[in-house]
């Protein structure tokens, strides 16, 4: 039985973020991958959608310029033959100001040949804009959407 | 082949919330089931977690009364034999208000003898607290975590 793709681009794209090393990663994603992770780009330009490797990877990198992985937990998983789902929890410490930084993440993954071609993550968005300001948001209690 | 559990449980959850029938739901949830909603629960007291059938009724009855699904558009799906994760894009209305809401949303479910025993959702939860307080959350643009 053959390792599940997932395992190959997880290891290839943690070696990517903290060991800037992207020569296995490129060798993981399709050439015409369709990529998004959901959450606000004002605040986060490296979210967002992208189409096709050069821009992956390119965002990659500057997701590898932000923040180091400190550690992650796998909370949920599902694998499919070729696709893949689940729940991390990642520790995260911000580059420049040696912060850590807590988010929980889904992610849902098709591959293709070995190859990542599609992906799409969602984030804590909320949790992750109050640790990035560095300062809670004050939220009104409703009971329902004024 | 029999229906997947997860299809059951989203008609009777579907039919909860915009009818407020919750027999059916009753009958398709494990007694010590296992209920997470990731997200401000200062704003949303729906949201967090919940242990026991009883207290998850009572969670999504609270939801029934503060909105009603529009429609909502399922962009990813895994399902194994007993467990389904999917993407899902809500297209909601605000039941005092009448104001629409759009929330995508991630969920894992976990069935047990056909009831849920274990779901966790994760919510774009910035995108859904600026539709909730009816304006935007002016954010800073970093490049890093300052």
């Amino acid at each position: 039985m053959t390792e599940h793709s997932l395992w190959r681009f997880s290891r290839a794209f943690h070696r990517a973020i903290n060991e800037r090393r992207f020569e296995d990663l490129e060798t993981l994603i399709d050439e015409d991958v369709d990529w998004a992770i959901h959450g606000p780009i004002e605040m986060f330009p490296f979210f967002g959608a992208r189409r096709g490797r050069e821009a992956v990877v390119h965002v990659i990198r500057q997701i590898a310029e932000t923040v180091r992985v400190h550690r992650f937990e796998r909370e949920t998983i599902l694998l499919g033959v070729d696709s893949a789902s689940s729940m991390l929890r990642y520790s995260l410490t911000a580059l420049d100001s040696n912060k850590p930084i807590s988010v929980r993440l889904a992610h849902f993954a098709q591959f293709s040949a070995g190859q990542l071609s599609s992906l799409r993550v969602l984030i804590d968005s909320f949790d992750l804009v109050e640790q990035a300001l560095g300062r809670p948001i004050h939220l009104p209690k409703i009971a329902s959407f004024a």
